[in-house]
């Protein structure tokens, strides 16, 4: 079997999202973006990750929609790379990831950040799959019609 | 700068989780465990990767305790692949990404899978962060408190 490269043509949404988001540096380039970073100089401070592969991840999120580049606020000659409205849909992926790793990657004595209300300070609730009616949705009820 | 290799340090439980879980393979494969994959054949088949890549992901996410494996409930050899608690608790990542594909990867003529609840033969509603009274969290008001 040909070892498959895309999955531009693949009716599974979540092969599609991995095709555009599914690695590390990408992942992490978008939880950045949120936090406000803008910057080449910024991302590679914040992800101490090669600068060739950054360069490599931030165009081919601005070839995605996901980010989109901008002049500089304060003036000078510094690209920006903000998110789009497509790039801050995906709030809910990274939202996802970080509740994972709070509940699994962490032992009761280690912190870790915590992604907080900014207006009253408080923990984002645990987010999951719910029916209409409210209640949680596990994936034993769910099954995917192709 | 040194390029960073590992986060299993990082106090950002989005790098902890990206560090396990942040790449096209094991994210595909997680799906297919939810679908109820189990064999390597299985895998191979639905994702068409390398062999040699499907062997060290999936001994990765038998490492990092998101699979577990068994022995073939059909009395064959085969070793079987199965989703720990652990790495059930990723549904929530799973649906994030397929929900967000849905809604920003497909031109309205194309068609995609569905996922939805066995019994009622819905679709799952669309998942996002709420606050403690159920209103949604947009990402501007939220911040990182590290």
């Amino acid at each position: 079997m040909a070892t498959r490269k895309s999955f531009s043509e693949d009716n599974c949404p979540v092969a599609r999202s991995t095709e555009l988001v599914g690695d590390r540096w990408s992942l992490l380039i978008v939880r950045d973006a949120f936090d406000g970073l803008k910057r080449f100089g910024e991302f590679q401070g914040s992800l101490g990750v090669a600068k060739n592969i950054l360069s490599d991840r931030l165009r081919k999120l601005v070839e995605a929609e996901i980010l989109k580049t901008q002049d500089a606020t304060d003036g000078t000659a510094y690209l920006e790379y903000v998110l789009t409205v497509k790039g801050k849909s995906l709030f809910p992926v990274i939202v996802a990831l970080r509740q994972w790793g709070e509940r699994n990657l962490y032992n009761p004595k280690e912190k870790h950040s915590l992604l907080i209300n900014k207006d009253t300070r408080e923990s984002i609730p645990f987010m999951r799959p719910i029916d209409q009616a409210g209640n949680p949705i596990l994936p034993e009820s769910t099954e995917v019609s192709k």
